[in-house]
C-alpha cells in the first residue's frame, strides 16, 4: 500500500508498504481521511525519534475486525494501552506504561491506506458528522482535556494563546464553559474566525499582566509561554497545551511565590469531542486549510510547514 | 531598639533604630524569639530588593494594641494584607495584591526588639508549646501548604527531595498522612533524624525513576529539581517548595506528553501548625543548630550560612 514514511527525519512517499495485519482485538481500518498535526512537524524535525508511518489524526472504515466494528466509520484514540499496566488499572490508558502511539511511538500511523488499532481505541462517528468534521475528533478532545484537568467556571478569566489550529479548537471550547475569554494570537484572518463565533480576541498587547486565572498556551515557543504566564494572577493555572521543541527557561522563584500552577496536557477524550461535532457546537470547516491526495503527501507537508496555515487533510483515493 | 537591618544586600546590627508604633489595628510585639530561615540568607544575596529589618519567623509577647491580645505570647502570620481586594475578599490573603510582608516585602521584620503586625494575623502560642518550639509555627506552616494544595493519599508514593530546616518539616508533615514516602538528601546526620521518626530515607541513588505520585522539592537548586522531576510518573505532581537564585531551564514537552503539574507552594496555615507543635506530632527541637543573642546576630548569620546547619535562633534579651 502507500504510506507516508519517516525515517532519520526524512519523509518519503512510499508504494511498497504491507497492508498491516491486525492482532487479536484489533481491526483493519481503511484510512478515508488524515490530518496533519504539528506533532508531525515536530516529528519530521526531530522533536522525538520515530521512524514508521506518520499521522494520528483520521477518520477511516472497518475492513476486518471484531462485530459490531466491520463496514463502521470511526475515528481512534492514539494510544494504545497494554490493559495491565499500574496507569490501565486506574483508568489513565493514555498514559499507559507499555503504550504505543499511533504514527508517534512504535505504532504506524494514519498516513497511509490502512492501518490498524484495537478496538478498544475506536469510536463511531455519528452518522450526520461528515468526514471532513470528524478528522477533528482527535485534537478537539486533545483541547477538552484542559476541562479534565482544570475547573473553568464562568466567573474565571481565561486567556488562551495562539491563534492556530489548536488554539482556536481551545478557546472553542473554553468559550463554552461561559468563561469570561480572551484568545490572542498573531494573525488577524485567524482571529478573525474565533471573532466570528463571539470570543474576545486581539494581539499580545491586549492581554493585561497579573488578571487572568487561567492562561493556555498554544504556541509552543517561548514568548508564547511567557506571555501566559505574565497574564496570570497569583495562585493561576497556567496549561501547556503545546510541546516545545528545545528547552525553556523560567523564573521558578516567581512559581513558588505566586503559587502559580503549571499543568501539561496531551490527549483527551473522544466521546465529549464527537458529541460537540455532532451538535456543531464547535466549528472546524473554517479550520480546513487545503486537501491533498495521498499522493501528494510531500506536497501536503510542504503546505503545512508554510508559516500560518491551518490544516491540511490528506484523502485516501 | 536594637535590629539586624538589610540595606544593599548588606547587613548591620543597628541600635538606632526606632520602636515600631502601631498603626489602628495593629500590635505592638516585643519579640522573644526568632529564626532564621533561607529565605533571610536569600534577601541578602540579592534574591528581592529589600531594605528594612530582616526576619518573619517569631514568637513575641503583644506590648500594646486591641484587647485580649496584650500580654499574649503569640505567633504572627507574614503577610499583613488590605482587607479589600480580590484575593483578600476571596479569602486568600497571603496574596493580598497591596500586602506587605514581615521582613520581606515593605515592613520591618522581627529580627529586632519590637515588630508590628495586624492582630488579624496573631495567633496565640498554646501554654504547652515552649517559645523555641513556638518559632517553628511558620515555616511548619508553609510545610503544611502542601496539603492545602494537593491532597495526599496513604496509597501515594511521595518524596521529598532535601534534608535541610524545610525538607524536614515537609517530610514530617507528610508522613502524618500515611503515604509511603521516601526524604532524600545528602546528610547522613540530618537524614537520621528522619529515620529516627520512622521515616523512610536515603540519597539520590535511592530514588527510582518515573514511580512517583508526588515529589516534594526542598532544596532550592537544579539538581534537586531535576531529581524529583525524573522521580515521577506521568500525572505527578512536583511541589516547589523553595525558591531559586536563579532562573531553572526545563523540558516542557515532557511536562506537556506525561502531563505533570508543576505547583508553587509558599505560606501556609498557622492553626494546623500550632495545633500539631501543641500535640508533639511534629519534632522541631532536633533542627535547633543553636541561638544567638540578637547583639550577635552578625555572628548568628555567618553559622546560618555556613553549609549543612540547620536552624539557627536569635534570642531578643
Amino acid at each position: 500500500m502507500n504510506g507516508l514514511w519517516l525515517e532519520n527525519q526524512q519523509l518519503q512517499l512510499r508504494s511498497d508498504l504491507p497492508i498491516p495485519e491486525p492482532k487479536p482485538g484489533e481491526a483493519l481500518i481503511r484510512v478515508l481521511r488524515a490530518g496533519i498535526c504539528n506533532t508531525d512537524l515536530e516529528l519530521l524535525r526531530g522533536y522525538y525519534p520515530y521512524t514508521g508511518v506518520l499521522g494520528h489524526e483520521f477518520v477511516g472504515v472497518v475492513e476486518r475486525g471484531p462485530q459490531p466494528w466491520v463496514d463502521r466509520r470511526v475515528v481512534g484514540e492514539i494510544n494504545a494501552a497494554c490493559g495491565t499496566c499500574g496507569f490501565c488499572r486506574r483508568g489513565i490508558s493514555t498514559h499507559c506504561e507499555n503504550r504505543t502511539v499511533l504514527g508517534i511511538v512504535n505504532r504506524n500511523g494514519a498516513f497511509a491506506e490502512y492501518l490498524t488499532l484495537p478496538v478498544a481505541n475506536l469510536h463511531p462517528v455519528p452518522d450526520n458528522v461528515p468526514t471532513d468534521v470528524a478528522t477533528f475528533a482527535e485534537p478537539l478532545a486533545a483541547a477538552l482535556e484542559i476541562q479534565e484537568q482544570v475547573n473553568v467556571e464562568p466567573n474565571q478569566r481565561v486567556l488562551v494563546v495562539g491563534d492556530g489550529k489548536l488554539g482556536q479548537l481551545v478557546a472553542q471550547t473554553l468559550a463554552l464553559t461561559g468563561c469570561n475569554l480572551l484568545a490572542v494570537g498573531r494573525h488577524e484572518e485567524k482571529l478573525e474566525n474565533l471573532a466570528a463565533r463571539g470570543i474576545q480576541t486581539g494581539f499580545a498587547e491586549a492581554v493585561d499582566e497579573g488578571t487572568f486565572d487561567i492562561a493556555v498556551e498554544c504556541t509552543g515557543n517561548p514568548s508564547g509561554f511567557e506571555l501566559a504566564r505574565q497574564a496570570l494572577r497569583s495562585r493561576g493555572i497556567l496549561v501547556l497545551k503545546s510541546t516545545y521543541a528545545g528547552k525553556l527557561t523560567l523564573d521558578m522563584s516567581s512559581l513558588v511565590v505566586d503559587e502559580i500552577t503549571l499543568i501539561g496536557s496531551r490527549c483527551g477524550p473522544f466521546a465529549p469531542a464527537l458529541e460537540l461535532l455532532a451538535q456543531e457546537r464547535v466549528d472546524v470547516r473554517s479550520l480546513v486549510d487545503r486537501h491533498y491526495q495521498l499522493l501528494e503527501g510531500l506536497a501536503a507537508f510542504d503546505r503545512a510547514q508554510e508559516r500560518g496555515v491551518l490544516k491540511v487533510l490528506l484523502e485516501m483515493g
